[in-house]
């Protein structure tokens, strides 16, 4: 297939179990236009999320539309990232337990209802792509990407290409085991690192400490004690608080034990971190390069930079409009 | 480069801790001719070791010359598989643990010595090369290999290509980190596959066992406790015995522990698994799967077969026969 040449722009879209974000790409790539966030809402139901998609793509493309006198004829098509398990080939979720989704073609329902064509990928595969195409790995020949959130993903580039295995399931980063007799994590698994570092983990491990006694600022910043989480952590670190720091301190060790595995496995040139957490900066990124060091072969360590993220939240729109040109025109 | 014509031989050399193995194929690719083992005795130093090296190329070539009736021009060259980490531009070895070689130019001095350019490539990724050109894994699109001997090696064959990263450090499964509090492995680190799974972690976790109680026939084979070797433990293993036959289940639950992350990260069609242990069999490959299915995302475990090698002691000089032809001719 090739492109219509009057086709200027690709709407991105990413679809995650908090929030839906919707943007219009320049072709050629660029800042996305016509940006907008909504709660996804999952608890209304699957035919409740992809309306609200729908809408949010026909707003956008109505804002981009006028403030350039154009057309419909103006948009290739719509890349779309979602939660997985999926199939890129059919366009179908497989099961997404912060959705709640079983076998749902999402890809298709929202090219019938928008009418454009569209393609699936996995939310933290395009926000990785958006980072290579656009952001803070941008044209290097090996990048993984790891997503820090409720969950954590990942996504692997491999000689310029998303690198999706045998059944789209490859780079769950978040669910390899790193100690493996340790904590449950919500796959069912023990010791994975998403059961340490991810958001939900960080708040339960600060909440343990704070059962056991630990003084700190937290409580009071929360309110209670199951109120605490990752955010609270983070607030608390910016406040200097001994206690919060040392979980903050923990959670970059096991990330970085993680991290160590991907790098004596991939030897990838950059390694890009994104979501919230990423925000405690040094307190984050400097435990983690120590352990890293310490746990990785000296020369893939030395050949990887680690970085945050450098498109934030908007890496997961701008990638997945990437997917699409991958997949529909061969190139990015 | 394009092949000369009438090359229609390559020489393939394995070079291991132990053992040196050399053997030539048909071009075409074809069971190994005139292949010789002999042991490595790294401690005679570097010299003894390549000198030995030539000459056993030496040898293989007279042997295939006289019996076809052929000069060195049916010869187009030599692939060479060392451990690593190695640099294969310059056909440098930067390290060897086992070898005691640093900054070595292996390459040129076998190319130099035998007069036949020559490549060099990791052993354990010429090995996974070669079991998916001729062996278990034979022309699928992803495959990972794991050899299990005094260290745990492994390669990555994607997209029908063997991938290096961007060091040629990818693949080194046996420096995951699956206890991050726990065994102590010869890279410095804790908690490695290697640590739990080599050959001398296997007898020293059995020797441990014996320590504290155990009853096994193990101390009867190996004479005494310290000449307890995981050769001692297969072989107790097929006598049916209890201890043993438990120090083998362990092994293979910590080796599914780290091939479900490969499997997680990877998501590849086969995994290929060599090396003395595989001769446990079924005592090895069935508490492996039950902890590989346990572990590892469903849609990533079914798309994934795990095999045991089809070269065996082959498939170094197989495989290294396939990074020649790969690097010189562009395919294999």
């Amino acid at each position: 297939m090739s492109r219509r040449p009057e086709a200027d722009y690709v709407v991105g879209v990413d679809i995650g179990g908090t929030n839906l974000n919707v943007g219009i790409l320049p072709f050629a790539g660029g800042e996305p236009l016509a940006f907008r966030t909504q709660a996804t809402e999952a608890q209304r139901g699957a035919k409740f999320v992809v309306d609200r998609v729908v809408r949010m793509i026909q707003e956008a493309m109505k804002e981009v539309m006028e403030a350039n006198g154009r057309g419909p004829e103006a948009f290739a098509g719509i890349g779309i990232g979602s939660p997985g398990p999926l199939e890129r080939k059919t366009g179908t979720v497989i099961s997404t337990p912060n959705l709640g989704w079983r076998n749902f073609p999402l890809r298709d329902l929202i090219q019938n209802a928008v009418g454009l064509p569209a393609t699936l990928d996995n939310d933290a595969n395009a926000a990785t792509y958006g980072e290579w195409w656009m952001g803070a790995g941008r044209g290097v020949n090996s990048l993984v990407g790891v997503t820090l959130g409720t969950g954590i993903g990942g996504g692997i580039v491999l000689n310029g290409e998303l690198y999706h295995g045998a059944a789209d399931a490859a780079a769950e980063i978040g669910h390899m085991t790193i100690d493996s007799t340790g904590r449950k994590c919500k796959c069912g698994n023990y010791g994975c690192v998403e059961a340490y570092a991810s958001g939900p983990a960080i708040a339960a491990r600060a909440i343990e400490g704070l059962e056991s006694g630990a003084s700190s600022v937290l409580l009071e910043l929360a309110g209670d004690l199951q109120a605490v989480t990752a955010e609270t952590v983070f607030e608390a670190v910016v406040l200097g608080d001994p206690y919060a720091t040392e979980v903050m301190h923990d959670t970059a060790k096991f990330l970085g034990v993680g991290l160590a595995n991907v790098i004596n496995i991939l030897n990838p040139e950059v390694l890009v971190i994104s979501g919230g957490v990423t925000r405690a900066g040094d307190h984050l990124f400097d435990p983690l390069r120590t352990e890293v060091r310490r746990r990785a072969f000296r020369v893939a360590e030395q050949a990887c930079r680690i970085l945050p993220s450098g498109l934030g939240g908007k890496a997961g729109v701008i990638g997945a409009v990437a997917c699409f040109k991958r997949e529909k025109y061969g190139k990015v």
